[in-house]
């Protein structure tokens, strides 16, 4: 067979070649933009020949800080297709993080979002490798900046040569792009990603079991361009000739919902907060969504209630999808299986709301206690990951070691596998209750506790017990009516029809508030010092 | 990016994991046979511990002579998973041709149907490297047979160890199965896959705008499995947890739709020649197709008709693939574009009659008498492809030189490329008339000629011209009642409005009937050897 490398460059001939009149719709606070994929690889050869000229050379990393747009995915297709290497950088990282992301990974040039040049300003005088400020805005519209030197995107444009040619003489190994993981402790850690990965993952949207991504489609793509490449929709629709709806800036929820209804969108991506923040705009506001033949969301668990009401409510069919930075990151998608189309809405949509099946390429397992856990829905164990498109260490990063082991990837995320292959997050490894050998989900107890109508939130964290190893407390918040009014035995017997007898706290602690992260998320370090106060570990119950 | 190697035992492993109890159901005259992948699996699994326990070793060539059935599906995955090659052979070829391929493959091993016996037995003294003959057939249905050594498929399965393990260490670059194709003259020449072009290729038929093959779907291959592995459909169905059903030696009409109505299949592929006997068989009697989603067709063009009928009067969507042994096969298909679809029938009807667009990962191109060709839809060239899934020589084979050029396969088939990118085949290369520097298609005008009422069949061919280099002449077999009636004036009277005037034949030269091959073909090798005698090259019209 012959030896053509996967490059990213072929995608975007594709779409010129077979799709010229397909569109790109790009939204911004002075309304739609629209250009052809004609446009869109005219213009990412003038961007890929004039970053060149400017000094960019195969291997060099180019940094953008920018929204969901046309130009940022024309750096999507100029940057790997010369050779050189896109690092979209997360534009709410603190100036510390920004700062050290620029710099790790030694970006020569930024390509910077008009609206974004504060945040880069900011930080300016701490980079040490970038050479030079892109800022990328409309011609007549060129702000003020303090950044030097700068040069202006569509300025620039014209500098470059619109015939130019993308080299076809790289390896498909060769580094494409690049993305940081915020880490637990610590500075984020950078994923590489290859030609050869980002080829794989896109043909893997493609597949009718996973998206089914199709020229038919048009794709809104919420999820940020800076977050693991937009899930790879990006690539995968210009490659597939999809029409592809860009939000910019403009990601609330009557925007969306606008842009749903008068593109008429079929298949759109996001986390959670936004399709729950759509629902709420749904309820305020009536809007043509029947062209919606997928709503796919991941990053974060959603509330079965979101399901239910986009399925039962709004006819919109929702598929999640499970992966992180370094898997590129489609792992698992909660699609069912032929035989499951006819269950019962609430069974599909429990199913739904697991991460769900591995897509053809990758392969799956989960590790707990006593090995390779049975795939039997109760077991649980950490979830392992192989293949083509999954890291296999951090950017010049010493943190590599643990999640790396033995060619997979040890995503942290504790699992369950049921016998029809579906995975299910039970929790985060360092959330994980270990008593007795065994093993207990903190995310399940919390759903449990926070059924009861008195409970406002709950969190469940493990303390250290000499017997057990470790057992579980829960912290628990009461609604403002029921303060002083519910007991710990009144819990617990609500708890004791819905879990094993062994994972019934040991402990339920009232609290007035929880300490939560900036993003809303519970500090659960900060619960297990308060606790290992309370509980000595040598106790036993 | 994790080094792990695309392959092909992992197809089946997701198959054996995730879909455990879909079914392969297969047809014999002995009835059906339903086993499901979880048996497939340890079947599979079997088989290659046995070979390897018979001495078969990484590389070795393991040839099938079988129909499209359960253990020539377990073949497809045990030999290439223990890292053997396996050779599929066209049960038709003449013995002499027989012969050459399986002493040319080298195969160490013959996996024979019980039925094809006969065919081995004949050439068997011939063959010089296969140490052993393994007879596939039910037990207690053992046939006598003068092959020696023999060893029956189930008895050698129970030798085979259910657990065996799958090698993980072996290249994607390695050989993984081969194919002989037919050449104009001389013996066949063979085409090696590989199991990262077996990996890509089966992935493009999962894809949303070619197949989108689906868990979902039931999928009969009808084209066979000894023909480039009857279009990968076998592997990609296994990977994707696809209910097949495969027909064994049972490819009449009325079987075909029996087996269509019983299993709602969704899918099916074959040749033209199947399907319009199909259609015979719909004319004679009613049976249910309404769960056809997708008729694939391809390997010769199709007559309108047969399309109309499909999609018009039975309602099932046709879909034309092109490919060739040595393009894996699928290199286009006639999906048409979203902003097609709304086309009256007609249009539509003749765009599926296109052979259609490059499936994403292939590059396609087409080179004429100056260069590569406008995509006018007029221009004609010779169509050029590369890509991972394409050939880059023939197994040992001198004539490889010819079809691989820089880089690209040349394909012997003369094509125009419309705006869309929709590839039409116009002629072989071979049978294209050259004259003054352009090309004249003889398809084109042959297809004109028996729209005439008193055409029974007519074929075109070039004769030497010393002005024009060549020019086209047409032989025509009028109907029986127009014997004697229709003049040549006539006939190019008819031709006039539809074509070029420098494409009009210089002749028309009527017979009583006109030279074929065995199959059925013009034999125009043999017309233009006639015509040479008759149409000196210096004539000057």
């Amino acid at each position: 067979m012959m030896n053509v490398p996967l490059l990213i460059s072929p995608m975007l001939e594709r779409a010129e070649r077979i799709f010229p009149k397909k569109e790109v719709i790009s939204c911004s606070p002075a309304g739609l933009h629209r250009q052809t994929y004609a446009e869109t690889g005219k213009r990412a050869r003038q961007l890929a020949d004039a970053l060149g000229k400017l000094g960019v050379k195969k291997g060099d990393r180019v940094g953008t800080l920018a929204w969901n747009d046309h130009r940022h995915l024309e750096a999507y297709f100029a940057v790997p297709g010369m050779g050189a290497v896109l690092h979209t950088i997360n534009l709410r990282l603190s100036p510390e993080h920004l700062t050290y992301v620029i710099n790790h990974a030694e970006d020569r040039v930024l390509l910077v979002d008009a609206s974004l040049l504060p945040i880069v300003e900011a930080v300016a005088s701490q980079l040490k490798t970038v050479q030079a400020f892109i800022v990328m805005t409309n011609s007549g519209d060129l702000p003020d900046t303090s950044l030097n030197p700068v040069i202006f995107y569509e300025e620039l444009l014209e500098e470059g040569d619109p015939a130019y040619v993308f080299p076809k003489d790289l390896d498909e190994n060769d580094p494409a792009g690049m993305c940081y993981t915020s880490a637990t402790t610590g500075m984020p850690k950078g994923v590489v990603y290859t030609h050869r990965s980002v080829f794989l993952h896109s043909l893997s949207l493609g597949l009718a079991d996973t998206m089914g991504l199709s020229e038919a489609d048009v794709c809104l793509s919420v999820v940020p361009m800076f977050h693991v490449n937009a899930w790879g929709l990006p690539f995968a629709a210009t490659w597939f000739g999809t029409t592809q709806v860009l939000p910019g800036p403009m990601l609330k929820p009557d925007v969306l919902a606008e842009l749903i209804q008068s593109e008429r969108v079929t298949v759109t991506g996001g986390v959670p907060t936004i399709w729950i923040a759509l629902l709420k705009e749904l309820e305020r506001k009536s809007y043509d969504l029947s062209s919606l033949r997928l709503l796919l969301f991941g990053g974060a668990p959603a509330p079965a209630s979101m399901l239910r009401a986009f399925e039962e409510k709004y006819g919109v069919p929702v598929l999640q999808g499970y992966g992180m930075t370094e898997t590129s990151p489609l792992v698992t998608v909660s699609r069912l299986k032929s035989y499951q189309q006819d269950l019962p809405l609430e069974e599909r949509l429990t199913m739904k709301a697991k991460q769900g099946l591995a897509v053809p390429g990758l392969e799956v397992k989960a590790v707990g206690p006593g090995g390779e856990i049975a795939w039997d829905g109760k077991e649980m164990g950490e979830l392992l990951i192989r293949g083509p498109w999954i890291a296999d260490s951090y950017y010049k990063d010493d943190r590599s070691q643990e999640a790396f082991q033995d060619g997979w990837l040890h995503t942290g995320d504790v699992v369950t596998i049921d016998p029809e292959g579906m995975v299910k997050i039970a929790d985060r490894t360092k959330d994980l209750i270990k008593s007795g050998g065994e093993w207990i989900s903190s995310v399940d107890l919390e759903n449990a506790l926070m059924a009861h109508e008195a409970v406002y939130e709950a969190a469940v964290v493990a303390v250290p017990h000499e017997k057990w190893q470790e057992r579980p407390v829960a912290c628990v918040v009461l609604k403002d009516g029921f303060k002083g009014q519910v007991s710990k035995e009144e819990i617990l017997d609500f708890l004791r029809p819905q879990v094993a007898k062994w994972w019934l706290p040991d402990e339920i602690v009232f609290m007035d508030e929880l300490p939560k992260t900036s993003v809303g998320k519970f500090l659960k370090r900060a619960l297990r010092e308060q606790l290992q106060e309370r509980f000595s570990p040598d106790r036993l119950t």
